[in-house]
């Protein structure tokens, strides 16, 4: 099947070259795949090397547009007077049937709103959700929402639990997709209002693979197969995990075969033990919490910020500095 | 200064002889510390190796415990009907000035409320939180409420923020600590009506370093000395970013030295380019939306999954799926 896809070229740090970039690196992977480019002609052209090959200069069409989204731009006002946008034109090429797929690096809310202003929502929708595919130990999994609605009802995460369950099906080929909610534990007691509420919908429709709780390490072991969240936990927990790897893939790319200190040294700096022991702060006393699944290490490691702490006196320490900053009734 | 920790030693997935491992390896690193250990007597001998030195065993008391805070168990339930668990006389000996520090591995719903009943709250201090002490690259740093709290006031956020920089400060001997709130973007008007009020908040007070709004990639960065947030974003963060740690842990394990091409397998496995490009899901068309820092790499990753997409028709094929489950109204 012949693919065209629409593409903004004017969102992201980084500006158009690394956009043309990638679009020239995937063309060469997929030969049955066209794409329109929205943007500054003039701009786009400097950007296409002038040693491009014919066959995947022939299947890139520059579409100029006037004008582009700022990265600080408001989602109201874009939809009143950035229609010309490269953004709002490279969504309307889908609209008109011209493309089968829009991609963007721009405003993540001014994206949401065009798309909304030109394209709406799909049946029984109220909100989009944003939605990544994630890479995990157990195969790419789908999470939603990572950021579009950071206050959302029962209805709302049901609605999201429906979209993934389905997308899973037919983007990842998942017969009966798992589906679970992300929440500070995996009890059935455990979370806010929102997360209970939303369980019982969950388990009262059949036609979803429900399967409870899920907690924030279980997102990259691939423990479900569609997580379902609200958009502010959702987005820092995805960009936590970013984070991490981000972190590690920095120090992996220094090391060189043969350095086995520095690798001995990358090992321990990111040992699991080293997360446990958590204060219970605000208690007159000082009290440390371990994971319940704390190794000999891990234990070891919260035992150790117990003695710092009690070094430190802290309660009696904090008490004078709490009552001269915080008013107390 | 002579130290002396309670250890409710019948907490954990693991049980007592991990607990008793773990004090004894710490006790043997600091001569100027003595445990006592509350837990059933007769186990906690069995956990006791025969061959312990001499000195070590002389710095460690065994408390006898006629009962133990279940797995399941209901806070208050406990503070009904548990005062003579470990965990409830772990907790009496900071009281009774027997301990400055108390640790448990046990529940954690449990232990806030035992703690609350028996130690009660510093000054000004509505609801204690709880606070990890968090590897990054910059050092050590503070993040709290990582779960005590699920729903949190603008007030409870100030208190915790003003916990926070003091801890900091005595905990970590930073002289002014820097404190960041929790977001899912860092500019001004991002975020839900709770992190623009207390943002609010912590902007009017002088004696805090608050220096704005913080996103989950930047917690292992280390870019806050201090890292504020409700305990249900806390919570989910914390543990994906221990998540993929763990992950990757496990997977430098299993390497060995001269094993370059597992090497190399590992570092494309967790390459921050992989989680980018996110569909807009619920939108009558395919939108993807690629971060702003993406590199020519993490941009054709998401243009490879615009083309999937595109390829599934996802919308077209979603409709009539959400036509059949979802109630439209």
């Amino acid at each position: 099947m012949t693919v065209n896809i629409s593409i903004d070229a004017m969102g992201g740090d980084f500006g158009p070259n690394v956009t043309m970039e990638a679009v020239t690196r995937v063309l060469a992977n997929h030969p049955d795949v066209s794409v329109l480019i929205f943007g500054d002609r003039s701009i786009l052209m400097r950007s296409v090397g002038e040693d491009l090959d014919s066959n995947i200069r022939s299947r890139l069409e520059i579409c100029h547009c006037e004008s582009q989204v700022d990265c600080d731009e408001k989602p109201s006002n874009a939809v009143r007077s950035k229609q010309d946008s490269s953004m709002a034109l490279a969504l309307k090429s889908i609209k008109d049937d011209e493309a089968q797929a829009c991609i963007s690096a721009g405003n993540t809310g001014v994206l949401m709103a065009l798309s909304l202003f030109t394209l709406g929502t799909l049946p029984g929708i109220s909100r989009p959700a944003i939605c990544a595919e994630i890479p995990t130990n157990n195969g790419n999994k789908l999470m939603l929402d990572l950021g579009a609605n950071v206050d959302c009802s029962p209805q709302q995460l049901y609605q999201f639990a429906v979209l993934g369950t389905h997308t899973a099906k037919l983007a990842l080929g998942i017969a009966k997709p798992s589906v679970r909610l992300l929440n500070v534990g995996s009890e059935a007691g455990k979370g806010n209002n929102l997360v209970q509420a939303t369980a019982a919908m969950l388990e009262h429709d059949d036609s979803l693979n429900y399967q409870g709780f899920i907690e924030g390490d279980g997102i990259f072991q691939g423990r479900a197969d569609v997580i379902v969240c609200e958009g502010f936990s959702g987005n820092v927990a995805l960009k936590a995990g970013e984070g991490v790897a981000r972190y590690i893939y920095q120090k992996l790319s220094k090391l060189s075969a043969g350095q086995e200190q520095q690798f001995a040294d990358l090992k321990s700096s990111i040992q699991p033990s080293l997360f446990n022991g958590a204060y219970l702060l605000g208690i007159n006393g000082v009290v440390v919490k371990s994971h319940g699944g704390a190794d000999v290490q891990g234990f070891g490691n919260a035992l150790e910020r117990a003695i710092n702490a009690a070094r430190q006196q802290l309660p009696s320490a904090l008490a004078p500095e709490l009552e001269k900053t915080i008013k107390v009734n």
